[in-house]
């Protein structure tokens, strides 16, 4: 996705070989037109995959997946990383490390909103390793939710997620695939 | 506004006179429709403001936010509650109690992102006690920005917020103002 290409190089910032710093759009502040663009581009890749329901994790993968959610008109489920009061009921957890926030924490989605006959696309910022990813599987799986497929804004090719993703079976389609982030520069996977 | 106080009649919880659960179209399972008639909803009453950018706090004020700014053609940033690998310099911070959570945090803003000639909307999915609302206005005034007024989803009117920031001089627009919780019912201010 073009577009998401060249603003991932005139805002981003690279801060090593591993951190792709995309705040000024994507994990703090937010392009709305640009998730627009994303929402359209997630529905037409998913347009005849028989979705039902997406799930996203919070923060960053609730804008994408509410434009994407939007366009498909169906609804969105975020899994919850932090206890709410209002949050207590029949859960399903899955425990996850994040690379960038170097914590493990749990996710919860309420079964109340997810069953058997659920069609799930999981949306997220980003794809690295995979574990949040996996962990969200983990909770469809749990719900007895079909999967069909991860969505994904940007995802770093030289980690192992979609790799395992794809071994597991999982479509995965991934807007902007990042090479390498090397000597301070971003490529892209052609 | 109408389908709002229709969806939170079909689908709200009264967990008790003080809490309203909203989990099944907007805090956790989100209907996408349903923000973007909210997006449209604070872009109409905000149409005249000057509004330049919108901000939000994580996680549930994402959507209503997003959604409302497509409809501006502004950027929104949601302040962060907890701490990550690429949001470190130059941060603004403010701390809140949160009712719902039970937990006092941090939250935070880059200054990169808002500067002296914002004039910013301030956007959220619960007033209660104003504790959320008055963090982001001292975070925005640590920015030197202005303040716009505040677009709430949902309004508990028998708590202090809205009194508070009206006495404070700010503008304070609610797509639904509930009266009360009390005998289980949702009932709205007329």
């Amino acid at each position: 996705m073009d577009t998401l290409k060249s603003k991932i190089q005139a805002e981003g910032q690279v801060l090593s070989d591993q951190v792709l710093k995309v705040d000024a759009f994507l994990n703090h502040q937010i392009d709305p037109s640009l998730m627009g663009e994303i929402g359209d581009e997630f529905a037409r890749r998913f347009a005849d995959a028989g979705v039902t329901k997406i799930v996203t994790i919070e923060a960053s993968g609730i804008a994408p997946a509410i434009m994407t959610g939007l366009k498909m008109g169906v609804p969105v489920i975020f899994a919850r990383k932090h206890q709410s009061l209002t949050l207590t009921d029949n859960l399903l957890t899955s425990t996850v490390y994040s690379f960038t926030k170097r914590v493990e924490s749990t996710i919860a989605i309420s079964m109340t909103h997810l069953s058997s006959d659920d069609h799930v696309l999981i949306i997220d910022d980003f794809l690295a390793n995979g574990k949040a990813a996996q962990a969200l599987i983990s909770i469809i799986q749990q719900a007895g939710a079909s999967i069909a497929g991860l969505g994904i804004v940007i995802e770093k090719s030289f980690q192992v997620g979609r790799q395992e993703l794809e071994k597991q079976g999982y479509r995965v389609e991934s807007l902007a695939r990042v090479k390498s982030l090397e000597g301070g520069q971003v490529t892209f996977v052609e």
